[in-house]
């Protein structure tokens, strides 16, 4: 089998290479993915450079979190799986249910975790989770970090969006898509950011109702506020980070919450005093868990929503995946395994 | 201006009468509505009867809660409406956000407190609220009381139905074809119980997605924890009471919940034993209070529901009505006023 | 080592027996457990008689959910314990967080899951909690049904009750009596029922401050409202069954919760419309997950609560403990091992 | 009767003069209060600063919020109150019930609304609220803007606290140590920080366990956590602003809320990123609504809770005590009318 592998010490997509290997042995527990197809994360940018959590790799690493297959083999003991399942491995194995702790576990794809692009995973039954029927494989490889982060976002905060709500999006990019695409089969009014009319014009078509262009309005905050047909948006899906917080705090709704998944961004002012007067707040989402994994697979399946997949590339070309996403993907970017 | 009245001691129809009097003065606080539709619900006919709680009326009374119009007059220190709003008057004229209470106040059109069934109508500002901009008067005089109970139903339990959710809907009757659409529009799955295949028909093209004819099947909540695709429904809009509510219990999903709703049937089995092992709950329903009112409203103009309206009856034609209500309508009857 | 067993086809004290065996060996993944004390509940009765879940026992089965001990040895890929920890298991073997759901797997001792009444026990990681610091192994074997179950009753209902809320327990076993300890911590006001004005008095040296003596009054609902001083219990912890709860409903403050966790009684007025004109509910309770296990140690550490233990029977003795319970105990039967 | 009033264009104490003038009349709705306690908070310092919400005042205004007293009169239609009644003012006069809205309406004691600082007030029934039987006018004097404050922080956000919760409060200003109050009632590990070695210890007698001295640990947030004997504080009672919030990210722990109160520093690291790691919030309060008061009155009564009052001053020395509180005052100050 052929696994791709970050070199320790990588800093660059220098080190990316592909290697010849044995197939993994299941262990008790375990089960065996034949891979079909990954996705691609900014998080896996990060780990590519040496800037995600624990700085640069340490020992070489397959890299991705995000991956979808088909269950080849169980170990002994494993009574979720079977083999033909349709799975895809979780970011945090460790965290199934209940809200965030320390003890989720390692991250796929990163420092001490071998991740998904690979021919052949084996993962512990507890890290897997089956995908939605209705999705391909490239579709279902898009969800385990950004369809779970976007899930959280609009759903596990102090008041998950219902029928009617606003939500608002910041850009095109993958969570934002996802969340879109959730919010909008969830009966919310979605109101979507961007410098591009023509990326608004696709968001559009995927169910948004509310547009700002933030090239034309850099002070966004009140215009996306006004676009909500409501006091403000119940929810902002903040992937920016400390650089947009600003406008986002203007956007959101009284009782509204901000959340807080991007660190695209470093420098910006990021006083939360603005929080007080509408009783708002900010939430930090790292993806989430298994039990959100089934839930947004069940939404899907009931709703028949598909995931945006700008592009799909070949397995041999995982490297030109990477520097496609760096230069700003309508929703993900998928490698096929 | 004319108006209905039932006498004092009314227990049937023949008590129901049309009289001709002065306009009502707005007095301060009070908003004076010319009312353009109303609608029916099952306790106006136990009003007619006597059977609504308190017994036989003691004195005249306008009978039903539900009405909606435009507000042509504000008394003193009114600040929310104003001359040409669309408005309806709210079930509970008391209970404006926060949990049922005993303070919720009088019930419109029972025993103490008029009712709509009026050319013109005064009510404190505080028992008014705004329709949805995208109803007409016919449509939106449909949902003080029956759309406001759908809504406590699905969305103010202890979990309101999300996204990919299972909502399971006990015939096709005002409540439960609001509860259908509101349903549909969350992004809901929805079982419907019929007695009739050609109901269950229509049913489907307002969004429901799983179907049981119970008179085919008597015991027919396992087969609608089987339409749920998933372990049960996650809430059971329980129209019926205690006839019914032993399927509704073999209905129900893990960790969900029957709305009770309806007093239609009285004997049946209510061991509520069986919740125990699913960690089910019961809850109690009496219609809600003006946040939900305008959550709903706001809901309809996100996703343009339209409230399902069986027919519409001339104002002088309104015990015509009442008496083709008590034959089984599907979804609401509406009078214009 | 030494260990009781209920022989296959139970209905009565005399199948249970004290049998020499071997020590069981840890396997990969598991923990073996010195216990050192365990405790009686109404279902290990129900076990003994034939009358759980599932009828007779068709195996030998090692009695009793509830035991606390040490750990001696863990198994391979065990993170969780080490030697010398002081634990529990769980009622449930595999319910970690999250709601009810139909993989909670196994509950100990009753058919096809051997209990713990016994000297070594060896038990899944997952299955395992560790105790309160601040109590004895006989006062933490009352827990892992009755405490989690009072936990879960009072702390993960629709309206987890808060300080000021008033709580109703029925009655003044082991379930109750440990919802009186919560409560009271929790500086909630705490009304009990009883027969027996001296069991009263006991319980209000548990920190109780209301009081109804049920023989005197037999409908005693409406004075449990009156002890609130307020409109009603907010959580109402039903251990009696059908036979208590038209009482209970009448109990049940506006918004209040029924916790239903009895079947003492199957026969009574069950008609749940009461709920309607309240907005109440009954819930169904199944004793509970790892993480109410976890936080009921915590609660436990930081206020220095003591179970009420009524009485402690040698291990040799254990058929008499049975017995004991039988008669009514205050509080919990514990067996030291 | 007297009162005082802030001059317009007010920006020191020089401001403040009391008054001669007639009892208040009272209109339709309106209660008649003879005002025996008021307390302060910091807004009231920035209302005669002018820096408040508005800035200068534009008109000669009564201040404080805070203010207890018996009803002397009710005007027509009031239901809710009789003469006799013991009561406070609401500082937000038009917020019943349910989540923050921009109609929650004007605060006393600033810009446009008159305050409770004169021996008779008359406001409107919705604005008032009925005190603890338990507390004298002094007592309950403290709760309207700080103790509501605490109560919307413990028990209204994301995750209300509970029995065995861990709960950090900073200082032991006002809001700090009715936090500590309730949240010791509640059953919650409280830590609290401090400068002085001295004031921990007379929190210690207030109920708290886990103590910080800032002044030997500047950077406190890691000595907070580990001093709450779990990953960190549920809640942080956060009154202090931009300055300490980067501490209060560090000692918060997994899935726990920063209750955001305070601007008394304007400058820090607001960078919200160590929220994403542990799941955590930041919820902006501003003071409450009629329901929280109710609330607390009810946990004051049924816990025997006393608000810590640091010092009571008479009428004629209102200034002094303005003075008093800008030099740090443990728990609150009040002024006996």
């Amino acid at each position: 089998m052929k696994k791709y592998v970050l070199k320790a010490g990588s800093t660059s997509l220098e080190s990316l290479v592909i290697i010849e290997c044995d197939e993994p042995k299941v262990k008790p527990g375990e089960v065996l993915i034949r891979v079909h197809a990954c996705s691609l994360n900014f998080r896996d940018q990060a780990v590519v450079t040496g800037n995600y959590f624990g700085g640069v790799l340490t020992e070489d690493t397959v890299p991705l979190s995000d991956g979808a297959g088909e269950v080849v083999a169980v170990g002994d003991g494993v009574t979720e799986f079977k083999a033909g399942d349709r799975v895809a491995g979780l970011f945090f194995q460790n965290w199934h249910d209940g809200p965030p702790n320390p003890a989720a576990g390692a991250a796929l794809g990163a420092s001490g975790c071998n991740g998904m692009l690979a021919e052949y995973v084996a993962l512990p039954e507890r890290g897997v989770v089956k995908i939605a029927d209705s999705l391909s494989y490239e579709e279902a490889a898009t969800l385990p970090c950004a369809g779970v982060t976007a899930w959280n976002a609009l759903m596990c905060g102090r008041n998950p969006i219902k029928v009617g709500d606003c939500v608002c999006v910041l850009g095109t990019g993958g969570v934002s898509m996802l969340a879109l695409g959730i919010a909008h089969a969830a009966g919310a009014h979605v109101v979507v950011t961007s410098s591009s009319d023509e990326k608004l014009e696709r968001a559009k078509k995927l169910g948004a109702s509310g547009f700002v262009n933030y090239r034309n309005t850099p002070q966004w905050g009140p215009e996306a506020a006004a676009a909500s047909n409501k006091g403000g948006a119940d929810v902002v899906v903040e992937v920016g980070g400390a650089g947009t917080l600003a406008q986002s705090m203007q956007a959101v709704n009284f009782n509204g919450e901000i959340a807080l998944i991007g660190v695209l961004t470093r420098d910006g002012d990021t006083t939360p005093h603005p929080l007080m007067m509408k009783g708002s707040s900010i939430r930090g989402i790292f993806v989430g868990n298994k039990t959100m994994a089934r839930d947004l697979a069940a939404a899907i399946d009931v709703n028949g929503m598909k995931p945006a997949v700008d592009k799909v590339f070949p397995f041999k070309e995982a490297a030109e995946a990477y520097r496609y996403q760096t230069r700003g993907a309508f929703g993900k970017v998928v490698i096929r395994v």
